[in-house]
Parts: structure tokens; C-alpha cells; sequence
């Protein structure tokens, strides 16, 4: 058997790797679709229920966000955003919308994900249009998943706003391409937070030639980076770049191997937000490399 | 020794992995600025640079360009644009604006990449604002690099535009996304070209659990992908996903696993452009997949 779906993604949705099988979705998707029909006739009308847009501003820039996430903000009754969003985004909100920072800093969570999944949920059961603004694309480590979860068991309709993810900005800032045919034909994305990077050393298993890694949040864990780079006898096979607030005005760049990325860290002043990619050319770099420590 | 650019990347541009060196790439953009110095004050003015934008369009629908990318194309004198680009996005451009097709079908090159390469170098050249519009994020399998290193070759600024990308955008067509936190961490981008797949099964090395493989333009090597994954024991603990024309009216989105793979694109009539996701969660599926089965 399989699901087959055509249309829009705004109608058919189907979170296509979480816990309940497609076969139970489908079935929930119909018995939601069933509701709303009921709902629709009966004498005693339920309060009409909203929807929310996770929508993905793009990342670093407010003219990175898509023409259609820039629709959902202007339609928006409620608007949740986040620390990184850009003040200049609230501005095509209309003026009678609600705007509610749900802003967490890394270590400091102001507003636990489960809250912010609860008040998503409370004010859509309202009959509002909500959009959830998130940084980058709503699809990478943006906790989307937990948040279309809840909207899901509380039978609210959702729909994703793909966004510019930060690989993306972050690579265009730096004036380079993620991939290159003949040299670098695979492009990994993972996270480099310092609980993730500490608990395995899984993600340079994907450092094969040919490779980039984009490593997310990664300034943080910058000296267990390095230091499994080392162990794993690539230092000199692998070339670091940094993008630190990438496409803002204060944007740093700074390139380096993996001997000199802690030092590079500090001389330069690189914070968070910042990307480390990791290039593993197909062809060593090793000439290169050396010139570069 | 490091590498540090601060400022917009408009300026400070380093394709940060090609051929030359960073000191031959800083050496050339301060012979590049030390020329456009000089050319500005000679008595026998040259004729002035253009530039050009490699824009992301996006991927699959006209509303998912940035408001940057609108801006580039709306301000455009000629616009270089590819086979999947929607017309309407083309509606754009200024009345007056130069519009050319560089369409390449797979397997048939109406246009090589070396001449598309010339056009815009030699377009640039009479100082016209070029637009090169591509589908998805320009950094992304869509060879910016080779137009990239032509520009610089000629020396003739350009700007990378990102986009949202074909991943992120199949992905929140099937409502879903693409890493989830605890489940799935890592997201690989890789190509599904037929020479690709042929060649080696390398990709196959990057499902480890928690992964999620975004294989672009998979469809027609779908035949290997399957055999790969069954000869590596991971038929039953890979989800296979497919989304053809994502964020189209026409879109089909379909889920199997690697027995079933060529069957359900056969059933459900899926074309390029299309994307496989293959998920391998940190808990296996079999039980799920079977039911798929």
C-alpha cells in the first residue's frame, strides 16, 4: 500500500515522520474533515477554529523572507517571533495585530517549547490566524516538529512556510555555493550544540571527500569540533569557514583550519548566531590548508 | 594566518572553496578594486562594469522567492532564466527588461554551461544589471560555481541571492520537516543524478540513524537507490518519501519503502522534478514500514 496525496500542501497535510503511521493520520486528517462538516450544520455552532502559518523568515535579513511568508504576516491576527527575528518583519504586520516575543536564548529558556506549543494552540482554538515566526526554514532545527505535533492533536489546521535556511544566507554572505559539481557534491546539515556534539562524535562520520558539513549553532562547541578533527586525522583535509550574523552589517567571515579554529574564534570575535562549514574537498587541501595556519 | 571580511557580502565576496587560494583570491579583489580605481579617473573612460545577481526563485511555486530576489529581478536590464521557472514570476521584470531562456532538459543540453557562462560575462560586459534566476538557492546542485568562477574570471561583480531551496520546500509541502528534534538530527542534500548513483553508493555511508537524505532529482535512478538500500540491509528501516512538482497544483507526494519504490513511482505517475526523502529515525520503523509494504 501507499499514501498518495495531490493538491496543495495547505489541504493535505501529513507530518511525514512522526509517531503515528500514515495510515492513522489519514485517518485522523478525515475525521477532522468529518468534524468541520458536522461542525458547519450543527444548530449549536462551535466557535469557528483558526489556523497558524509556521513561516520561516529567512535567515539574518528581513528581505530574505518569501513572498507568500510576507502574505501570512500581513493577514496574521497573532504573531509569535523569536529572538532572531528582525524588528524591521514586524513592520508588515497590520497595525491591530498582536505581537508576542516567545524568544529563547540558548541556556536561558524564557518560554519552555511546551508553552509556547500551548499558547499556539489556545489562541488558534480562538478562530485567529496565527503565524509562529521562525528564523531561517520552519524544517531545520527550528522545533517545528513539536509545535505541528500539538497543532495536530488539538485538530488545529497548520501549514509550513518553507524560509531561506541559514546554510543558505550564510554561504551567499561568504559569496560561495554549497555545492560544487566535481568536488563537493554532498552538503550535510547538523547541529553543533555543545550537548549534541559531546554526547557522539557521529557527525564526522559524514565527513567523506566530496563533503560539507554545515554545522549549526556551532561556535559554542568549537573546541570539540576541532579537537575530533584532530583525532579523526583530518585537520589538515578540512577547511573551516565562519559565518558569524550572516547577512546582517556586522557579519564576520574568517576561514581556517582546524588547529587554528578556537584562536580564530577569539581573535576574530565571532559570536551566535554563527554556521561553521566544514569542507572536505574531493582532492586534499592539504597545500592549501598549510598556508592557512 | 586567517581570513576576515567584515561587511555585506555584496562586497567582500570569496567563493570560499574553488580552485584559487584565499591570498590569490584576496590578491585578485584588491587588483580588481585597484583597476575599477584607475578606470574611473583614466582620460579614455572605459565602458562600465554590469553586475550580476544569481537569484534563488525558490522552489515550485512564484510566491516562494525573497523580497530580495523580487527586488534584483524587478530592477534587471537582462534576465538568464532556467526550464522550471514559473512565467509568472517572469511578470515581474521590467517592461523593457531582456528576458532569455537557457533551459537545459536532463540529458539534453540546449544550452551548455560554458555558453551560459559567456552570455553573462559578455552581457555584464556592456554594463548591464543581470539577472541569473535560478530554481531553488543558487548554492544548492545548481552549479553557481562554475558561473561564479567565469564572473570572477572576467571580473565582473556578482551577488548570490539565496533561496528557499527544493528540500525545505517538498518538505513543508508534505507538512512535514526536515529534522526533528531527538528522532532526526542530521540532513543530508545529495544529488540522485544516474551518473551519481551509478558511479558509487556513497550516500548510502550517510544513513546512519537519525538521518534524513534529501536526494535530488532521485526519480530516475530510483531503480538503484532501492537496490542500494536493499543491499545494505536498510530496506525495512528506511522511509522513502516522495514529493514530484512540490508546491504545485499538480504535486503528488507518495510514501513506500525501498521494495515498493519503483512500483509507486510507476502507480502514482510521478516526474521530475521530484525528491526523495530517505529517513532512517534513531528508532526503527519496521513495524511501520512493513504496513507500508
Amino acid at each position: 500500500m501507499f499514501l498518495q496525496f495531490q493538491g496543495r500542501g495547505d489541504l493535505w497535510r501529513w507530518a511525514f515522520s512522526s509517531a503515528a503511521s500514515p495510515d492513522q493520520k489519514r485517518e485522523n486528517l478525515a475525521l477532522r474533515l468529518f468534524k468541520q462538516v458536522l461542525g458547519s450544520t450543527a444548530a449549536t455552532k462551535q466557535p469557528e477554529l483558526g489556523s497558524v502559518a509556521l513561516v520561516g523568515a529567512g535567515a539574518g535579513s528581513p528581505d530574505l523572507i518569501t513572498l507568500r511568508g510576507l502574505r501570512r504576516l500581513q493577514e496574521a491576527d497573532v504573531i509569535f517571533y523569536d529572538r532572531l527575528i528582525d524588528p524591521a518583519l514586524l513592520k508588515h504586520a497590520r497595525a491591530d495585530a498582536e505581537q508576542i516575543y516567545v524568544g529563547k536564548a540558548p541556556g536561558c529558556h524564557h518560554w519552555p517549547q511546551d508553552k509556547i506549543c500551548g499558547v499556539l494552540v489556545s489562541h488558534a482554538k480562538q478562530g485567529k490566524r496565527i503565524v509562529r515566526l521562525k528564523c531561517g526554514d520552519p524544517g531545520v532545527f527550528a522545533r517545528g516538529a513539536e509545535e505541528g505535533e500539538a497543532l495536530e492533536a488539538a485538530d488545529i489546521p497548520y501549514e509550513i512556510v518553507p524560509g531561506v535556511t541559514a546554510a543558505s544566507a550564510a554561504s551567499a554572505a561568504l559569496g560561495g555555493f554549497l555545492t560544487e559539481r566535481g568536488t563537493c557534491d554532498t552538503l550535510v546539515l547538523a547541529t553543533g550544540q555543545s550537548e549534541t556534539i559531546a554526547k557522539n562524535t557521529r557527525w564526522i562520520r559524514h565527513l567523506q571527500p566530496g563533503t560539507r558539513i554545515a554545522l549549526y549553532m556551532g561556535v559554542g562547541s568549537a573546541d570539540k569540533v576541532a579537537l575530533a578533527l584532530v583525532d579523526a586525522g583530518l585537520a589538515d583535509q578540512v577547511r573551516i569557514d565562519i559565518v558569524s550574523r550572516a547577512q546582517q552589517q556586522d557579519q564576520i567571515l574568517a576561514s581556517c583550519n582546524a588547529s587554528r579554529l578556537v584562536k580564530t574564534i577569539e581573535e576574530t570575535g565571532v559570536t551566535s548566531p554563527a554556521i561553521l562549514f566544514l569542507t572536505r574537498l574531493h582532492e586534499a587541501l592539504s597545500d592549501e590548508m598549510k598556508r592557512c595556519s
